[in-house]
């Protein structure tokens, strides 16, 4: 029995996973569809608006990729039609309103993914596994570098809730995850040194947050909205034992020498490339997690636990102070 | 409109044209299968016998995976029904059976085009781009490895034509194929160096194979049967103005060190990992150039000089001495 | 004319610029050498006591790699009687001290140089470079890896002046000298994660250290007294325009492949190993200095800017806040 | 005891030993050094005829670095006064001169070794240990690459003897080290592909030269005199349990990003910068082995035999053949 899945929001995500359901995934369809807006929507699968593809019989679960400020209603009335839900990264800005969805989630007992995809990934999940084999020993730092090729418009700044929920997000939620540690308190530096976008935004692009776990060991991250070379996204993971690092994927690794030197591909140019395989895993993992056949891989309360640490790191550029995270359930990835 | 496509043989690369056109190649469909073996073949495709497929008159044109020796006949049976081939290596392992069904191939006017896969590993279009824009000047040697993991079995290898026209005769078209020019002479040293089946079938697992172009410019090829490291494919072209070589691809690029030294991933295991991408950029040109968008890349003349470079290395081992190849045509790649 | 030069103290350091001048740098030699320990001193240059050796006039200039403790006394001392200095960092572990000890060398208007040999490193003087050159356009984020392979005796420890003191004094030198800016706020997280020596000595092992400066660019440094994989020692810089980075030198650039992996050499173990080419470099740059021609590279104000870094790092710990750094003087390298 | 060495020919290479000699080894010195051109040598040693050098009883060793068609005569010379002695390849470029000699060297009992420096190159000698420690099992191919960054002038190459027997000759010596066998079959291809001066002496500047070894087992050399991009040095050892490589060594191992590409620093521009580590180890090795302390590593039969390789792949080249290498001896390095 294939699993008959809805998606609302057929943007640049929504049609990744749109595409994965129906052509690499055997476990699962696309049953209908839902977006706002209908042009260029898939046409060999019906279209519907949201609130019939929630409450159709034909739906088993739901994926979400509208817009962030939808998130946490569409998982309320999904939780309430017994709907399971995976949705796209933040639940929601509001540390308050993630919390009511969840109590929500927790009441009419669904499975709710979160799309932390990059947990996905080939290089990071060998560096998961390392730690896990305990090839690291006792971890003491993990060092992440996540920068952006270019800042996103104005606009898109505007409502992004800005660089720490928006793009930091993904980078608080990979130190947890690698950790398998609860952090304890937040240090941020942040500047604002592009101009353009940022400036015009009144958004920082510019970030050293340093994480401090429960035991002591550290995580440090650092952004940036503009790598003029590209997408860098690498890891890092020091221990008593050991340490493991991981570089960016490249398109090829060919090096050319001449005269003038030696050289070589840039990084994978954005998410897209960079991440395409992790979503299908990220989405076949969700399959078999609604199916039963694996635990949910990244729940409500990571989403949760990783947005409180977005707002600590507001807090602490705010206060120009370290900001002590407050202890609250148990992620999904530690329990 | 899609293209319809018939598929002779779903062995293992069989299943792997089968799974790209299906799901990855919308232009195209796969509207019947044919293979000896009724077990395990695709359930949502109707199943008929070789003649049936190559003359219904649903069928655009054949994809041919089926073993070596019924190759040259399928390709003349479709060939008169006027469809379109792809048709995996070798043609045949005789090189008069190959050029009469080029004739064939010709008189009915089909479009051919033979499985040199590696042709469109994004490793090596890289290193042919970076020289057809003349970044390598004029090229004067291009250094091919080829090893395999591990040998094929007795029976395998007792029918496989031998080390020459089963594996190298890739990497005999990939040096044609970087150059672009044509070799005027083969040198081939090989030795039986890992026992085992290789033994047991009286054939090399060992050779190095000098190519002399009709410029002076030269290729040389090492092969192994068995490298217990995995798959190593790698590439290296040198000329007047620079240099380029191209790795092997891993899994992931992590790297570990502890107190015993530094460690990383080894190459990706086999050709099916290794070049699994290939294959559908493969099948799209194929589909393309059926649909007319595109010349075919790897036409019958290129099976053709493959298998004559191949057969001239068993002479050149036989004879002991450099073996002079025949001039013959112009094939597809160098037109 | 060739340079003559005393030496006090002739431990590792001491001799490895022994060495140096005698048989590297034509231009200078050693005429005489000091140290409290008679056991195993180089029997073909006269031996004296370090007031003798400051004071005879056969000396031109002086080399310190005495205890810290006995620097700054020393450095007063030569300042006094006209002799140009080379001081082994720190210059003393209290500001106050060194503020004093700079006031006395202006006073005499000698040429003092600290013994930041870091800066004098192959791979981190082509970075340097790079900014200098203008390829990194405006310096964003400098990042610095900086572990040793395991921690000293809980005696040298107690006598250290701490982590900062210690170790990180070479990062925070290194960031004021890529960046070329001066650092308004220190942040500095720290744990003692390996137990043993330093446990027992109080002291910390782990740190995350972030630098703001004057224009809002950041640094962030990493430190451990414990990487069990041998020392690390990496540098990255990015900006702008771009971003560079150089990884850990090794003693041999092999490869090895087998069933398990691949695995390749660790890093150089240890600062002789990695640093003994800078050493060279260091001090043809100081003689070429008291030569007059070249300004001198590193001078006391580096030292005392360095010093002031370690000490707002500690600050930082005990008050668990950011603390700012005062403005003073202009650095040799900044001039 | 110093032993006490002269040195005949103090050009380029000639220099090194004696800056090696003097600075580096305090086993011995250089005591007399003998040049036909009186320009530019030491002045703090010294200066003699090349006869009054080798017959003066304060000489213990001789190292000669004078042109090529003084070698043999100078070894004769000094193996009839009793002198041990260094000399740099080739030891002529006659076989039967060098039996000759080498009979002289056997009547008189001295130490012969010959300047082989490459098999002191950290990189090389690590592949070596690999092969020694079993690491690559049975030793089935070994590749080496080895190209010039430009070819020298028209009057050097008239007098090198050709492409083989000037350049090659390292790599074959290279091959037999590795190896630990000896080659019984050569065949070699070659061009003139670069024009120029190569053209002008009648040379060639491109070869690939294929060994065979008595078990079958080969290795592949590939030559240039002109690679743009620098000095080109790599091997590669390939066997039954693994297999290992080594790259070129670079100046610094940054690696530098922007919009373009990813750039990093070509390989050390000549054998002076790549091998000069090498020089010493060389040297070292030899005034231990006439001390007694070490066997010759690099005897006169090694010389021999690389003079044979290069005199076969001459032949093979007339003959367009592959050519049998006579079995003569054992050398230093297989006994």
């Amino acid at each position: 029995m294939q699993l008959k899945i809805g998606i609302i929001g057929l943007g640049r995500i929504g049609r990744i996973h749109y595409n994965n359901i129906r052509h690499h995934i055997p476990e699962a369809d696309v049953v209908m569809v839902s977006d706002v807006d209908k042009n260029g929507l898939p046409e060999d699968v019906p279209q519907v608006d949201a609130g019939t593809l929630i409450g159709h019989p034909d739906v088993d679960a739901v994926v979400i990729c509208s817009p962030t400020d939808t998130h946490a209603d569409y998982v309320d009335r999904c939780a309430r039609q017994g709907k399971h839900v995976f949705c796209e990264k933040p639940l929601d800005l509001s540390l308050d309103r993630i919390r009511e969805t969840l109590a929500v989630v927790r009441e009419h007992n669904i499975q709710l993914m979160l799309g932390f995809n990059r947990r996905f990934d080939t290089n990071f999940m060998k560096l998961k596994a390392l730690v896990d084999e305990g090839k690291i020993g006792e971890v003491q730092l993990v060092k992440i570098t996540s920068r952006d090729p270019a800042p996103p418009s104005v606009d898109y700044l505007r409502s992004s809730g800005g660089l720490f929920l928006d793009m930091t997000i993904h980078d608080f939620d990979m130190a947890r995850y690698v950790m398998g540690k609860e952090v304890k308190e937040v240090y941020a530096a942040a500047s604002e040194l592009t101009g353009g976008a940022v400036a015009e935004a009144g958004d920082i692009d510019t970030a050293v947050i340093t994480l401090k776990f429960e035991d002591g060991s550290m995580a440090v991250i650092d952004n940036s909205r503009k790598a003029v070379y590209g997408y860098d996204q690498r890891l890092e993971v020091f221990g008593s034992k050991g340490m493991a690092h991981v570089e960016n994927n490249r398109p090829d690794n060919h090096v050319y020498y001449n005269e003038s030197g030696a050289s070589s591909a840039l990084p994978l140019h954005f998410f897209m490339e960079r991440y395409m395989a992790s979503y299908l895993t990220e989405m076949t993992a969700f399959i078999k997690s609604v199916q039963g056949k694996l635990p949910v891989p990244v729940g409500g309360l990571d989403g949760l636990k990783a947005t409180m640490l977005a707002v600590a790191a507001q807090q602490s550029v705010a206060q120009h102070a370290p900001v002590t995270v407050a202890g609250e359930g148990k992620p999904a990835s530690v329990s």
